[in-house]
């Protein structure tokens, strides 16, 4: 850890704002500063000292030129040492995360957990709620009835010793400076930055007592990362992160051009990932889930070669040990688990509206970041943090890229409570699929593994 | 003058936050922002509405991704209509202001503008204080004992109608959107931006009712634009500000590379405009002022063509008659004009310091921000807008770029009242010469004229 530089006793504010003008002059050139500086910043502006309107210059200024890798970890440790850190130590087993940077339809984090823990890995899964085009986790988690998210430290522990296998919410207390600085990013259009998303990520991840990490970098429309060489850039500088805190890490890069699997929105994502633990679900969402719990396995040390997991999951997957697994966390955590096997239990749409195909061809693109949108648009995602969500709302395809579709065939269904802006969802729906003539090429769903 | 968009009324702070975070980022992704989207941005800033985080982010965002033309224009008129706008219509004659981007010994101002008032142009001179390395005109005026530049607006009417020439530095009330924008930017590092910079001066000098404008944009170590494509950049936006305001502007670019003339510091620099004025002054400073007194003769209509304006000037230099102006002016504002000819009544330093060369050869290079950081130590200059300033000390050079120079020969000789800084300052100065073999190439002074 980083030892910790403040300004000199007795120093002026004025001194603090001139040395802060100078450390933003310096980024703004495209100048590595010194783990002490980046400390100083982070800090200052945690405490206050630094003023929101110098930290957002910086901010900006870091979106322009980006961070090396010594100032991301700098960074991340400075989060990470503003806050609570989660001690898991007193729960046996080997720790394992999965993380996703956000797609949208991507559910395995309820695949792929499930079947880990089924092997004997010890799953703390903290997560997050969706923003934007993109869902989270716990929202998913909340369209089941009863469902809560908000365990204590106790519930946590004694969860994840018994089953192997918890979800919670992120806690207040953990990287408050974090917190902070996210909402001053969301304020000043500094989101999209590589290094800062990479930090943010870390540090929450850090502040678990975890002991490996299996990333998801997502790349495409859909994603944050609309390039392969930024979502590259991003997997490689956590991981960087990730080891210098000596954590074992991975990072898949994978495809969001299209959504994953057929369902966008929370109860019927639920229905889906039911689906698929009872190895009757998509292709790509199988694939892409089975291959997350066969690398958080391998990391987990419950397998010897990354082989060998990827077998175990399979195992784990066609025995129905993952769904067993789901179910008795849900029953864990106050839901009904009976929701897995009863679709009708879960919150359900009062109506449905067909997109159809303009023309006869083959699916060569469905835009995720549009679908991501009108999903968002009936209810089932929000614009601002607070906002209240449907977890009934949402669309499913009904083709994906590679099929052949005829004119006037369906697209996609949209499910609604409100008639409001449903029109307006399918006009973004039609624009998100594109026919053509001929067959697309195959396209890779497993880009690249880092670490 | 641009319509002006303010939000619908009744619209929520959430809605304005929301609105502004999508102009900053299509700002991040260099997007072109309507005049209108300019103006919601900047009177919202003025107004408080949009808070400085935003702003700061945004003004980050302009310095790395630049702005158009009729983005400046936009941002210049929206500054210009938050104040007061001095009206000079009831004063006789051609208005013609002139002014500098800064550098360091730039007393122009001082020669030019009373050679030009002598030839029967109108002088409405508002000045600056100088900030960091460089000098401001008001600073060097008030040298002078007795020097008034806080004249009334009717004091500068009666002024201007009665001598052609006035100097009044910036009201508060003119341009307060400026003022607020400009504290805003000097404590985040995004000072330094073509569109911005461009956009403070044209609008502080569109608030006065000008007919004419001569810019001296400087351009090398001393100045702030430090390349001649960012000066060139510079100069046409304000030259195109101008036109769209229906102005005549035209900008001179000039070589700021070593300082202007031999002196500076403020008392120093008060006695050789008088010098200079008496056609006793260094080569290069007489140079400079003579055309730059002749751009505003023939802008000011009281030449024909810029070669007869020329003549103008040379005549007016020549027999004493802008000397006379000069004092004319300093007896009407207050100060004692006897300082022109008796210099021991100005501040006197207490202390000297030579500085020498380490070898024999040729000076190659005198680096202008170095003497005026070296200057603006002993207390020539400012670090912060509300620090003093010590009119009596700073730096003669007594050798320029292209003499010969002997091994232990004096380079400059640095005018002190405290010696507290005068070794650190010496050192400065010290880096600032080159002394090479070969005599260097010689560099021209007047680089281009746009406009």
């Amino acid at each position: 850890m980083l030892a910790f530089t403040s300004p000199k006793p007795g120093c002026y504010a004025k001194e603090l704002k001139m040395r802060t003008v100078d450390l933003i002059f310096r980024k703004r050139q495209g100048e590595e500063l010194s783990p002490e500086e980046v400390v100083f910043l982070v800090n200052g502006f945690t405490r206050g000292e630094i003023p929101d309107y110098q930290m957002s210059a910086f901010l900006m200024a870091v979106c322009w030129q980006g961070m090396t890798e010594r100032e991301v970890s700098a960074l991340t440790d400075c989060m990470l040492e503003s806050g609570e850190v989660i001690d898991l130590s007193g729960v046996q087993g080997v720790k394992v995360d999965k993380h996703s940077t956000g797609g949208v339809g991507d559910k395995t984090s309820l695949i792929a957990a499930p079947i880990a823990a089924a092997a004997g890995v010890v799953v703390p899964m903290i997560s997050g709620r969706g923003l934007g085009h993109t869902g989270g986790t716990l929202d998913k988690l909340e369209a089941i009835p009863g469902f809560r998210t908000s365990l204590s430290i106790g519930e946590f522990h004694a969860q994840l010793q018994q089953l192997g296998l918890a979800f919670i919410g992120q806690s207040a207390e953990v990287t408050p400076a974090d917190g902070k600085l996210y909402s001053l990013r969301d304020a000043t259009a500094t989101v999209e930055s590589i290094a800062l998303i990479a930090s943010s990520i870390m540090s929450k991840k850090l502040a678990v007592g975890l002991d490996a990490l299996v990333l998801d970098v997502k790349v495409g429309s859909g994603a944050f990362m609309k390039k392969q060489i930024d979502a590259r850039r991003l997997a490689q500088l956590m991981v960087g992160i990730g080891r210098r805190a000596n954590k074992r890490v991975q990072a898949l890069i994978t495809d969001m051009n299209q959504p994953l699997g057929y369902a966008v929105g929370n109860a019927l994502e639920i229905m889906e990932v039911s689906q698929t633990l009872q190895n009757a679900g998509p292709v790509d969402l199988t694939r892409l889930s089975l291959e997350l719990a066969a690398r958080m396995i391998h990391l987990g040390r419950a397998a010897d070669s990354i082989e060998e997991a990827r077998e175990v999951a399979q195992t784990r997957l066609l025995d129905g040990s993952g769904y067993k697994k789901l179910k008795e966390v849900i029953t864990a955590q106050g839901g009904n688990a009976q929701v897995l096997d009863r679709f009708e239990l879960l919150p359900n749409a009062t109506g449905m509206r067909e997109v159809y195909s303009p023309r006869s061809g083959y699916v060569s693109a469905v835009d995720a970041e549009l679908i991501g949108r009108a999903s968002q648009m009936i209810g089932a995602g929000r614009d601002l943090k607070d906002d209240a969500i449907d977890p009934a709302v949402g669309v499913i395809l009904e083709v994906k890229v590679g099929q052949k579709v005829e004119s006037g065939g369906v697209l996609c269904r949209i499910y609604y409570t409100g008639e409001d802006r449903v029109e307006d969802a399918a006009e973004q729906v039609e624009d998100a699929f594109r026919i053509s003539q001929q067959a697309p090429e195959e396209r890779e769903l497993i880009l690249e593994v880092v670490g």
